[in-house]
């Protein structure tokens, strides 16, 4: 209490501009997000919080940002931090340089291979990062009855981290037909917070039953992949959290709702975004930049990517360059290009001596992959006739068809068809629960020979192998068990590409600048097989996600998403 | 937690249609606040909640509301119940019929009487009311030291009703100048409430001073009263709370700023509003229908009477006609006239017999006028010659003007200019504390004879007295020390009129009905004096608040604002 208010006397002091500031980003303009005017001014801060603005200001440190303009820091609405490969501490270094100040995360790949442990192996990393990493508590884990998960939440774990400082509230709650179905468990979880922020996860869903869902208490959504159904949430109080990520890529059919209009209500996210994407494109700067490019209203670009996010999640303290909010800033070239050129997070424009003296956070999750070595027998696909349904997969978008496939098929088993572009798809647990493996076809690949193989799989993480050849999948998924899991691909009987990730099968140790690096070659690698797509390992990774219609694979079989079943033939 | 359990899973069943609704609007247009669009759509109710839109319903209980048009109830964002001279029960049942389901109220006014125990009584009220009144706690009492009052508000009073359910945060932080000044009591409360919702209060206040006010987390202003100042406000992220009461009315002059774009950041407010007006005019839906008037989009007004003064105050439950939506509900004639025909509040729609229901609060503040009697002589006006300075009154407004005067001079003392129109006007300590008494001159009221006294006389809620002759001041006077306090007109040596406000001198006990009734020959008896002002009573209850410029008397003195100190001539 005595350092609030001595903070406040200095805070009054410095914007009245009786003292010099702590920091002043002198001689640009502001972008103010409430007139969405561009207004000439300097901005002073003391310590987190800004405190002068439309004015000329001395400061302690004074940087110079003389044709430049000041936005506020942006949130990425909804990410999963596994996806991008590296720890919540990587994330940050690699993150806040594209201007994400405030991210909100769901550690629901940890968590459904280590359950709390991986929660809290988040928040306390949320403690130690220079960006503000907010953790929504993961709803559903498992995601389903469908699947093998190494770990289960209940209520009373969640619960359990419910008032840590960085618990924001309930993640999206991906198990929608359980709420529809007045599953207990469901209704428990989202009982326990109600009146906090909960995310939704309805892809598709529309009428009376996504009133339903509605109806729990549920209000962001980030699965609309068309805008009739955005438009549809909108109208009914689903905030829409547009979604660009490496496979997830909504953006393009979204941009026409992303309107002044509708901007209160529209946030940005990236869902789950690798560090080459990153790399090469950007990070929520990318999706500001597209959005505009696409005909977004920059106003309404620049609000979704922070105050009305800020607003959505009741993050009321940050959003506005103005006097009194928390100075968490980004300095770019243009509203246009949205090229970053300085971040002011917390009041800190953070280096490299900033990184290093943060917290260290011991890795979790070591040795997690538990599955028995494979061979080649145990990818046989059994079945009654050459007919069956293949899961078809779509470049760039994480829902699947279900396409009806003639194979070869002798001796009662069925075979892959390269020229029809059908090769296998198996699901091996790796979760020292059983000894689970589900073989189906998968058609959009392109795969000529050999295969890969992947310890990140939505959203229970077994391995996912699909393969042209059902030794080379044995050997890729044998070789991920040797380090930990992570990515391999094999080709004529042996490895020829990698990537360990040996926090829960999912992170690596490594630099974010490391794994970007590591993940060139295995690109390419996959691609030599002939894979024409452009993120093949994610796609290999969310095939195995039966919340996603329509079509997809866990280590119990593959399911029928729309019925919620699995499919037996 | 069963409780919450069991109401979700009758909201997920209703809203799926899969039982009847509690509660159904049937056949009418919803306004939808997201996308602007006026849609065709039965609204289904479960308990509290929305739970359906755009589709068809069955309910229980089916209200037909065809031709009608449904929007979220509405929310004041700042006001003052005891103005309305009536408990806040009987506040409850006048202005809920007016479409407010939310009032944000600040009980300065019966905390300067009595203090905690002033506030306590609106916590404990606003746990009966049928609408959702939330209390922001009362930030300066007194709001300066040029004045006396009834109690002090310290930071650990604050703190010790700070966890009550129906707190809010802080309410409007008038003493504007001791934040810029960084007085220690003031930051202290400050600091008390970072990151709760803290009001503003800054008449005027602009440049490096309202950023310095700013500065420590003050996030809303009433007090704009040009466009020129609301825009400054806006763009340094002062949330803007659009005013319109009995005196201060600043819809016309702020209309222009009421779009669509700065609609997200802009509520509106009554602040102080007597029963007769809100009868005559309305209350809300009066400001809505005028601002639509005036040339605001209905998207903007309505967006700015419930979503956004919802997220302003981080009220994230309410503000749209949506699934999983507090069940919060005006249902209008149509927008333009904003006519109220129905009001759902909670998912309830209130007759009598709910009123009758609610919970008894037992009034506090009895005989809390505790002045001497007194006589003319107490209303000689000392000075060294014929020239002063007398307050000019604005009509309508609240801010008065400083105006030179040369007024008849003799034997020491001046007196009034009925040619002129300066009159007296005279505040006598009724705390008990001490017997001061002062007596300057008022220009503007147009009163050629008696005089009107007013137990109501903010911000200290002293006896306040405008009069043509200081026998009738007295008179006035006296006669509000035996009834308790109040409103009373003197003439000719008798009180003409009077309306007894016996509880803490700010409330009746009768009804909103009866206290209507009273207030129409009360204002006729004013008016018989001469007096031109429409809102006689509430002119004079402000010529003593010292925290709005320029000219102000307290029981202490003449009070120059913009200096804030004593006029000594």
């Amino acid at each position: 209490m005595r350092d609030a208010i001595a903070y406040l006397k200095r805070a009054v002091e410095q914007g009245r501009g009786l003292a010099r500031a702590d920091l002043v980003l002198k001689g640009g303009r502001i972008f103010d997000l409430v007139t969405g005017e561009l207004t000439r001014s300097d901005v002073a801060i003391a310590g987190d919080r800004i405190v002068g603005t439309h004015g000329d200001y001395r400061g302690a440190v004074e940087i110079d940002v003389a044709g430049k303009v000041v936005v506020p820091g942006f949130i990425d609405a909804h990410l999963h931090v596994e996806s991008s490969l590296i720890t919540p501490l990587e994330f940050d270094r690699c993150v806040l340089a594209h201007g994400v100040t405030t991210a909100i995360c769901d550690p629901h790949e940890i968590a459904n291979v280590l359950g709390v442990a991986g929660l809290s192996y988040f928040l306390d990393a949320a403690m130690a990062t220079a960006m503000d990493l907010r953790v929504q508590l993961s709803s559903c884990v498992p995601a389903t009855h469908l699947e093998t998960s190494g770990a289960r939440l209940e209520v009373d774990d969640l619960l359990s981290l419910a008032r840590h400082p960085k618990a924001l509230g309930l993640a999206e709650f991906m198990n929608f037909p359980g709420v529809l179905a007045r599953d207990p468990a469901c209704l428990a979880k989202l009982a326990a917070f109600q009146g906090r922020p909960i995310d939704g996860h309805a892809p598709l869903l529309g009428g009376l039953d996504l009133n339903g869902y509605l109806s729990v208490g549920v209000r962001t959504d980030h699965e609309a992949t068309s805008a009739s159904e955005a438009l549809e949430k909108l109208a009914k109080g689903m905030q829409i959290l547009v979604r660009e990520g490496s496979v997830s890529k909504d953006l393009r059919a979204l941009a026409p709702i992303v309107t002044e209009r509708h901007s209160p209500f529209i946030a940005f996210c990236t869902d789950d975004r690798n560090p080459l994407d990153i790399a090469e494109e950007g990070h929520l700067d990318f999706i500001i930049r597209t959005a505009i490019e696409l005909g977004a209203p920059p106003l309404a670009a620049y609000r979704a990517a922070s105050i009305s996010a800020a607003r959505i999640f009741g993050l009321n303290d940050r959003g506005l360059v103005a006097p009194g909010w928390r100075a968490d800033l980004a300095v770019l070239d243009d509203l246009e290009s949205c090229a970053v050129s300085r971040v002011v997070t917390a009041g800190r424009i953070v280096g490299d001596a900033f990184y290093a003296a943060r917290a260290l956070i011991a890795p979790v999750g070591r040795h997690s992959v538990k599955a028995r070595r494979v061979s080649a027998g145990d990818f046989a696909a059994r079945g009654q006739g050459p007919s069956t349904q293949a899961i078809g997969v779509v470049p760039g978008k994480i829902i699947t068809e279900r396409l009806p496939a003639i194979l070869p098929f002798a001796k009662g088993l069925r075979g892959v068809d390269l020229d029809q572009d059908f090769v296998k798809v198996a699901v091996v647990a790796r979760h020292g629960v059983n000894d689970n493996i589900a073989v189906a076809f998968v058609h959009g690949f392109g795969m000529k020979r050999g295969a890969i193989a992947s310890s990140v799989g939505h959203d229970c993480h077994n391995i996912t192998v699909v393969g042209a050849d059902e030794a080379d999948m044995a050997i890729a998924v044998n070789r991920l068990i040797e380090i930990e899991g992570g990515f391999a691909v094999a080709e004529g009987g042996r490895t020829v590409a990698e990537l360990a990730l040996p926090i829960a099968g999912l992170m690596s140790l490594m630099s974010f600048e490391e794994v970007r690096k590591a993940l060139i070659p295995l690109r390419a690698a996959a691609k030599s097989l002939g894979v024409a797509l452009a993120e093949p390992f994610l796609q290999v990774a969310f095939l195995s996600l039966p919340v996603i219609p329509h079509l997809k694979i866990t280590d119990m079989g593959l399911v029928d998403v729309d019925r919620f079943e699995f499919v037996r033939d």
